[in-house]
């Protein structure tokens, strides 16, 4: 077994005094910014890294990284600490790069639907620089998260039933590897068979096998129009029929997302809406104003066939705005159902042909727990969160929110599905990948984060254990 | 050095008795049987494997694959021997696993959209199977290819514009690794963040970090409506423009297709059909009867913007078999233009802004060669394709091909493009996956076939060299 480096060792007098010679002021040892630093959205407690660095560029990534690998350091790297799965964490200490100032847009390419730019742009940011091109970055995982987060938890959201995840549509990208060497996968064509997939094996490798420093994205044309609409069903399993005929229909439908009844109560108090307090699919429909239209009247005429009651459409960009801003505030609005509470946050997504026996198994779980427990979800691809809201000063509550973690996890492993849909392992789900996908698949694996980190200093501790 | 194994020695006696032991008459050492398993469609001369084996489950091949690995003999999976790289070449001889006898469906999931296949089904038998189902698989990259080949070498073809790449549409597999472990890889979920991305991984590995023995591929419903279209223009520069106006449009093609006036000439002459012998644009369109209608609009309005003329459509089934077997056609009807010859094909593929200044560009050189020529290209991913047509007697005319060639890749790679958008690297292009990535990148490729294949028993000698 590798001796991996344990937290509270001091860091060697050496490596500090060169890395103060390297980014004087952008080294931080403080108490605040290390605490801002070692912890993220999970509800995991803060493990603080021993120093932080702000990164300007490529080069002094490499920099921080071959000092780390020199002084056997651990190196985290940073976003905008929207994690869910405690990647963010320190738990062999080491240095968190912070990439937040490499947020700058290197180039748009509107011809060919590309833009190049620095992993510490929010996708905000980034659909900010857009605006004026008539072209937008659809991933959208509900927080402003970083495109180098993104990548590395191979992020998806809403649009995703559409647009595709961070799989489809990471071009290329440079990275920092544990020895300090850089190296720049993929090209700007829209596709290619050159040797192996590397772009695809750093989206989602989550830091542990080396930094990302710059990306490649796809664009897509700001739709001719956008419409919008709501529906309740009698059920879960209804809603799923209606979705699961969109689909084959070959409707395009940009995003459909499923909100449970507790979930709406908890919109309507934060968002001050009357919506019925019932299982609800919000829709919106990208495409010409008769393709549009045409969408729109499909999907009313299958979610009638399904039991849908009160198909309500909104084409206006403020009706739009007002149903998908309650969509988009359902995280925070749920967290008020209980004062004071955090989330622990399932993932699961399974074929959409189980969808709805998954939930339904998982609603009675959720009745017979003391927590409350709203339920939202991207229910075209099959991905729903129960947010399990507990007080975090009460060990049992977040063991009652992991038992059911584990039964949602066990349930969806069952049904052909994984445990994690958009969130990625972190801490959180190490045994969890194990089940998922055997011994044998998570050695590959390993093996390959042995061949490319031979040290385990590239975010160590996340994803799998370093021995098996 | 890894001594890697060369062709001439022959089979250990031991090998050749526990081969026949486990599989019988499934076992060929016939000089017609392993002549047809060395060689492809590529220009190469055949280089023979020792043995051929026809395989029948994951188990079989796990049985073949552990014996080679006792005693020290390369492996070269087989699909239906349609690739144009030398894939199949058995550089250092060893044994050929013929898969084409595993070609059985294992189950559709339609309302899941999902299908699990054998690898050696080919994409024809696949589509038959789905034929009552409403569902298609629309990967075609022309060759009626197995399933597991096209996967190997991250094949696309004509759909790709709208459907993308066997990258984007394979959600997960079962492999056999060097060591005889089987893994399965993904889930049938259509998303997921469950650690790193073996899918992808193998998806372009080409044979050399493993045998893929089950796949599981996203299909799409079958559209309600399509059409098809043709359109000449003054020059290719032309054409580009109309097609990237209709990209940014949104109007979502499901293909578009560039053929030059030389191909054009032997498409006229071997479908018996009098196209106009000018650049040309073959599209169709998927979507709803009033959907395929405006699409069809508004590419006829964005073509005559830039010069189209003779736009001519058809909705009528008879009538776009005509137009799209015409280009189906295209690589046997290029071929008549040179009786005897083979076809050098290039496959570079550049970001569309720079497609029409490589095509241009490339045609200089084509006229200043004695060779003729012609052009196809998958224009709406930048990806196009010269038949080099070289008589196989004339050493001469494959040095001018190589030399055609390479300069294709060079202006390719100089506009950020890359060698090969689908054929894959294979013997033909290890010295421009080179040039394209970079040492450092191509190293950290060879860094996982070492952790994965330490004893380069996996198609060894092809996509990069085992030693820097």
């Amino acid at each position: 077994m590798h001796p991996a480096r344990r937290p509270g060792r001091p860091l060697p007098d050496g490596f500090v005094a060169a890395l103060q010679g390297a980014f004087g002021e952008r080294v931080s040892m403080a108490e605040a910014v290390r605490a801002h630093h070692g912890r993220d959205e999970s509800p995991f407690d803060p493990q603080l890294p021993d120093a932080v660095v702000f990164a300007h560029s490529t080069e002094e990534v490499q920099t921080v990284v071959r000092l780390c690998g020199q002084y056997d350091v651990p190196v985290i790297p940073y976003g905008n600490g929207s994690s869910l799965e405690g990647h963010l964490l320190a738990v062999q200490g080491g240095v968190s790069i912070d990439l937040s100032e490499m947020n700058r847009v290197h180039s748009i390419n509107a011809e060919d639907l590309t833009v190049t730019v620095e992993p510490g742009i929010s996708r905000k940011q980034l659909n900010e620089a857009l605006r004026d091109t008539g072209l937008f970055f659809p991933i959208d995982p509900g927080a402003d998260a970083s495109i180098g987060g993104m990548c590395a938890t191979r992020a998806s959201g809403t649009n995703a039933v559409r647009y595709g995840t961070m799989r489809e549509n990471v071009l290329g990208l440079t990275a920092v590897l544990a020895d300090g060497r850089v190296i720049k996968t993929g090209s700007r064509a829209r596709k290619s068979s050159a040797g192996y997939d590397l772009t695809r094996l750093f989206v989602g490798s989550e830091g542990t096998l080396g930094v990302i420093t710059q990306i490649t994205l796809r664009l897509y044309p700001q739709p001719e129009a956008v419409s919008a609409a709501v529906c309740t069903f009698a059920s879960m399993g209804d809603a799923v029929r209606a979705v699961i005929e969109t689909i084959q229909m070959g409707v395009p439908v940009a995003r459909v997302e499923f909100v449970d009844s507790l979930a709406i109560r908890s919109i309507n108090r934060h968002s001050n809406l009357t919506l019925r307090e019932a299982p609800t699919l919000f829709f919106e429909f990208h495409g010409t104003e008769s393709g549009v239209r045409e969408q729109t009247e499909t999907v009313q005429e299958i979610a009638a066939q399904n039991g849908g009651e009160g198909f309500e459409w909104a084409t206006r960009p403020e009706d739009r705005g007002r149903l998908w801003n309650a969509r988009h505030n359902a995280y925070f609005a749920m967290l008020q159902l209980k004062p004071g509470c955090r989330a622990v946050t399932t993932d699961v997504c399974v074929p959409i042909s189980r969808l709805a026996e998954c939930v339904t198994e998982t609603e009675a779980d959720l009745i017979a727990s003391p927590l409350p427990c709203p339920i939202v979800g991207h229910v075209g691809d099959g991905n729903f969160h129960v947010a399990i809201l507990i007080d975090p000063d009460k060990p049992e509550e977040l063991e009652e929110a992991e038992r059911l973690n584990r039964r949602i996890v066990e349930r969806a492993l069952r049904m052909d599905g994984t445990c994690t849909g958009e969130h990625g392992v972190g801490l959180h789900k190490m045994d969890f990948l194990l089940d998922e996908h055997g011994a044998d698949t998570v050695d590959t694996m390993r093996a390959i984060k042995h061949a490319l980190d031979p040290r385990n200093l590239m975010n160590p501790g996340k994803i799998f254990s370093w021995s098996a």
